[in-house]
């Protein structure tokens, strides 16, 4: 390292980027690092509210942050742009418009689609994954339905198939079958024939997950028209349809994938070692080899007691943001780094309107109060990177 | 005709139907004779409102009246049904599941889109008719924005291109310009990026029209954006653009067609004398050769004084169905008949909020005045098939 202060570089302003940014900037003194934050857009999007505009039950604005309002400017420079490549050797990355060069660097983008290898699915299926995306799939659902008025013998346009029964599954359907009566009213169908269905490969919906609080969630979803498919694997996904199970066919024009997410490809090509994509950091969430290169949240792969991967969580990349900032702090003063371990508060899954599913610290919760705790949560998070004005803005407290 | 009652069948609930079946219902004393009113939906809709939701403007149930709300049926049967074929030997009109015998009929249904044989455009363009395919064409608008957000070169995606340049051409795209902003901001596309063309194959934008006025409309729309292409044809209409006068292209998704009206395919079928589908009904309205017969708006081709054909007008049909009904009560008492001759009060045409053109008697008015001149004209209509509570309800006052 030269004598210049040293340029550290975050790609990404999602969970752990921002929070990393935002940690750096209160903790850095003046001229100890020059800190570069790298987003494709001007705004951060709360990933864990994307099935809320996807299925149109909330306003796509509330799931935006603009980046602006969030980070200090005289502190962290900002660049919009997307990210191309990284040149480990070099310790460059190509932008759309400017080379950066970096002496640390903070990998905080997304991870993709984990599609298994399933045909057709990367190509046919909607994805949950940005504010464009779920922009996408909401107008998709409605001119599916100006279509089906059009000519009622397509059924197809007013079947929903959702791949996939983890978290963003179970909370997409769960909205999804909120929205459906008003669409019905809008575009005059008959509620009864629109369908849902909820395909799962695994023997579980949320795998992992408490076995009673599933089976109340599914009772709620089902009561609200939900279909599931549990223990039933997509073969093949096609423009008109799935193919689950042995051979059995669901016509459908709108198939959303939720069924998992793999690592940043950009990762492998920078020559990384990583499994799906994903990179097995040191705990001090570092790449083997590349003591200066930090991965967070959705592309870090790391492991509980049990040997078994963490999935890639809101929650774990917050705290994985503080933890590098720290380290990152900690690198440049010469002291000693902190081992990042994840710390499980609590994990609420939505149903929809007034009803969700959660564990709080040992304390199950279902119906109202689970929704109220998910509520809760959601604003805290509001808090932590915004601050009150930030709660008051785009938190929710009501319905 | 036996001794019992007389049936009278009406065929649509469109401005000519619902006027002959609301005079009918005011004319005919009780046991004169039994009116059936057939329409595809419950609903009316008023046609020259349709630009509006088409473009997003307004919401389509401004443009929907429940039948059962301006039609007593006490006095007139409503039966919700498609037409399918007439039979005029037998005097039998085929239903979804029944079949109406008839001693008048009263064939008011729309007419059908004239595309003039220009290859592709049937299948490729969206067509301003009913609350179903103005639906469609508003969130198919809105879809292809999401989509581009989702992939910014394919630029065909807000590229609009509106055939024709008569009255519902001007008046949807003066509505299209103005929905674009709010649609630009919701999706975060830059304004100059989107491209409204319209294409006139006629030397001038509403053919007939005062010129000076015309004048007026196309430099208030070309203000709001409006890119002009008069005295060009339509060559080919492909899904994703068409190719117009010398081979030129224009990549474009959406196309909606305004070029013309033919009348309904049913009257050819039924062995009756058409021309481009329609019928020259004599002068009391009905087919020549079959006079128990009446065909009244989009399918009367009737001529004014210099032998040209009078367009389909709402205003006309409401005088056809005043006209008709009259006609068949004069009959039936064995009356001398009247003969049907419009009478054009006035034309105006909208050009977007607060514009618009239009000669009203021997007036010509522009700008704003022209603006609420056709509010009055919208609000009168109200008030005729619905009285004061309709004008409450559905009447435009403002903007």
């Amino acid at each position: 390292m030269s004598n210049a202060i040293p340029k550290i570089v975050i790609l990404g302003a999602g969970y752990a980027g921002i929070l990393t940014a935002q940690k750096l900037q209160k903790q850095l003194n003046f001229n100890e690092a020059e800190v570069t934050l790298v987003n494709k857009h001007d705004y951060h999007y709360i990933t864990t509210h994307l099935h809320m505009p996807a299925a149109g039950t909330d306003h796509p604005e509330n799931a935006k942050v603009k980046i602006s309002s969030i980070i200090d400017e005289m502190k962290i420079k900002f660049i919009k742009s997307t990210v191309h490549s990284i040149s480990v050797e070099d310790k460059k990355i190509q932008l759309d418009n400017e080379t950066l060069h970096y002496d640390y660097l903070v990998f905080g983008l997304g991870g993709e689609p984990e599609t298994f290898g399933i045909p057709g699915m990367k190509e046919n299926a909607f994805m949950i994954r940005s504010i464009n995306s779920v922009n996408l799939i909401c107008e998709h659902i409605e001119y599916q339905f100006a279509k089906y008025k059009n000519d009622e013998t397509q059924k197809d346009r007013i079947t929903f198939v959702v791949g996939g029964a983890g978290f963003t599954g179970i909370e997409f359907v769960g909205e999804l079958a909120d929205r459906l009566p008003e669409l019905c009213e809008r575009f005059n169908v008959d509620p009864k024939e629109v369908k849902i269905y909820n395909v799962e490969a695994a023997p579980t919906a949320l795998p992992g997950f408490d076995p009673e609080l599933v089976e109340y969630g599914m009772e709620v979803l089902k009561n609200k028209g939900v279909e599931f498919k549990i223990g039933v694997a997509i073969k093949e996904c096609k423009e008109d349809g799935v193919i689950i199970g042995e051979n059995e066919e669901i016509k459908a024009r709108t198939i959303v994938w939720t069924g998992g997410i793999r690592g940043n490809h950009m990762l492998e090509e920078a020559g990384i070692e990583v499994m799906r994509g994903r990179v097995k950091v040191d705990e001090y969430l570092r790449v083997p080899g590349h003591e200066n290169i930090f991965v967070i949240g959705d592309n870090a792969l790391i492991f509980n007691d049990e040997g078994r991967p963490f999935p890639p969580t809101a929650q774990i990349a917050m705290q994985q943001g503080v933890n590098c900032a720290s380290n990152i702090i900690s690198t440049i003063g010469n002291h000693s780094l902190t081992t990042f371990k994840p710390e499980i508060k609590g994990t609420v899954a939505s149903l929809g309107k007034g009803e969700a599913i959660g564990i709080v610290g040992k304390k199950k919760l279902k119906g109202w109060s689970a929704a109220q705790m998910k509520k809760v949560i959601d604003n805290r998070y509001l808090f932590i990177i915004g601050g009150v004005p930030l709660v008051v803005k785009k938190g929710r407290f009501f319905g």
